[in-house]
């Protein structure tokens, strides 16, 4: 098997085995009961915040747990700013549908938000973004890496050129495809950042906010009061805990990680020489794009068809993202503005520092055999 | 160690174990993905959704996983009932912080709820709360078992008065503390159950809510429409694998896990015989209460002091609940309107099936001599 749809969900580390028997032997107490083993469940907690912010490169921001990216991201953009008459919000024009939904219940509610286009690869200008603020919004939101395209935005850049823009404007960025995988920004404007575990070899069913320690925020779930108040419901310790065992885990291999995700793309672009009618979608330059997520299109071939075509061979890639797959076509493709030919032929390609360049050319020379054969059959 | 605090959290299963490793090895795919290994996972959790839906005894139920209890209590109570103009709520007076938390976020929003109080116990009234439907009500909550009392409602009798007062009106019940541990009932009148993976030794971050099949339900997470739109954000699918393990678990045990807790809650109630100035705080009769929770307070002993007296021997308990203890003094305790110091010395004992009458027996003792020690220094 070789698995190239990272950008979906990713398998568990190795030592992930470890992190459960930890916590099915000693650490699975209420981390708000009263006695000491359950005080040392929430320590770890602490603990495990601690290794999330380093990675985050936090100044000045506090960590709490979610149940996950979507409850991060809707937390902070509906709870995020305080609801006043008047308010406006700006968010790119192509982000996860987490954060778009959002936004669309807020102007459910009456409040204008305004979206910025992305170009044509899905990365977002902070000129234009600068642009759509204006002294009532209260929010803006552009994404760290687009899920879909890998497109990366300069948000350090954004954010400063925000709050010169509005001081009292607070940015967000959903880092689910950056995080671990993207070298850490300068974090000083920006006020929350919203990251998930299984995205980056932990488990399912666990998230992390970074916030400013004195940034406005309601809890979006209500109870109990735990995480600070600011998450009710008992956490999810053992995804902390496995998220925190990978967030060691990348940082202790530093700069090796974005280096093999980068010799894993060159080799998989390479082997795809010489394919004709081939767009990458996702942007060539460096900086404005991450290194694990591929997206291209095939004209005359249909993404999904190359997906179980691959799948056949035991090789697993993404139409667009998973998280639209059962929503239809790409929103995204709508977004960049892509000819109707090229969107249906898209496919992501996303690497893990677990894979290898074997892998990533046996994938790209299965697809050329494929795209030629598929061809020939719809040219026919 | 006596861990006797089952009614915060629960030691996982030892085949939990196995249901990691399989879930590690080869069900870690994200199941919105569109190749077989993926769509094996959705698969299997719908065979989850079927087992714990069995449990329920669901009749016209559908099942949708959450992050826990408190996410499916705050999807019901706050999307479950379409916002109109002049509509009002009905809740129980001794309900989970997840519940009232929300309930009180619709007063905030202008709605009028009507708070039914319990009895001493924490037992509410059919009648009580029948008397406050009227035309307008959207929405009556009330839980099954309480989580600190141990009171147990009749849940089939609360709906079947509230639909024939209202037919419109729907019914929700927090089932977190009874489900599997208390036999199920007739589930035909309640529009929504909400439960968690946790309690019953499977693990943290992972829970369900039953609703009718065309029950009124919008999602709470908002994204990209997973779990049926109804709940958005890539699934704690180990958590749901593990919860079908508990159940699975449970439901082969049969009527021995109910003669289990009963039994354990005799051996520990009788071990007590001979204490003064006792007052269980949980009601007596078997058809007002659950058998795995006991809450009792001895006059003249700070629950909290008789807590860590415990502790220091190995034996874990609670006071009031784990999700309040770090909100100050029991909300419960002023809804039953118990004198302050029956309140202050009230402490939870809840069990398991995996306790052992001589675990009941020994807390029992142990208590005995620290009630009697405790009562002496506070005398003198």
């Amino acid at each position: 098997m070789i698995y190239l749809d990272n950008a979906a969900t990713t398998k568990p580390l190795p030592g992930i085995k470890d992190v459960y028997s930890e916590y099915a032997q000693s650490l699975w107490q209420n981390p708000s009961a009263l006695y000491a083993p359950a005080t040392e469940v929430q320590r770890r907690m602490d603990e495990a915040r601690t290794v999330l912010l380093n990675a985050f490169g936090g100044t000045g921001h506090k960590c709490f747990f979610t149940g996950g990216g979507t409850e991060g991201a809707n937390t902070v953009v509906l709870r995020g700013a305080r609801l006043k008459k008047g308010m406006n919000y700006v968010c790119g024009g192509a982000e996860h549908p987490c954060v778009e939904e959002s936004f669309k219940w807020l102007e459910g509610q009456g409040y204008p938000v305004t979206w910025v286009r992305p170009d044509a690869h899905g990365v977002v200008s902070a000129e234009d973004v600068a642009g759509a603020v204006d002294e009532s919004t209260a929010l803006v939101s552009v994404m760290h890496v687009n899920n879909e395209t890998g497109a990366k935005n300069d948000i350090a850049g954004i954010a400063a050129r925000v709050k010169a823009k509005n001081p009292q404007t607070l940015f967000y960025s959903d880092g689910v495809q950056a995080f671990l995988r993207e070298n850490a920004v300068d974090t000083s404007n920006i006020d929350y950042y919203t990251v998930s575990a299984h995205k980056v070899h932990a488990i399912k069913g666990a998230g992390a906010v970074f916030c400013g320690k004195s940034t406005p925020l309601k809890p979006f779930l209500l109870g109990g009061g735990q995480e600070y108040t600011l998450r009710s419901g008992t956490q999810n310790t053992l995804g902390a805990f496995c998220f925190e065992k990978s967030a060691d885990y990348f940082m202790q291999e530093g700069t090796r990680v974005g280096e093999t995700l980068e010799a894993l793309r060159q080799a998989f672009i390479g082997a795809l020489d010489g394919v004709e009618e081939m767009h990458l979608i996702t942007p060539a330059e460096r900086e404005r794009r991450c290194s694990h997520i591929v997206n291209v299109a095939f004209e005359g071939v249909n993404g999904e068809t190359l997906l179980h075509a691959l799948e056949a061979k035991g090789i697993y890639i993404s139409t667009g993202s998973a998280c639209s797959s059962k929503k239809g076509k790409s929103r995204i493709a709508k977004a960049l503005g892509m000819r109707e030919e090229v969107a249906a032929g898209a496919v992501r390609v996303s690497f893990s520092p677990f894979n290898t360049e074997d892998e990533a050319i046996a994938a790209a020379a299965e697809m050329k055999k494929n795209i030629a054969q598929l061809r020939r059959f719809m040219r026919k």
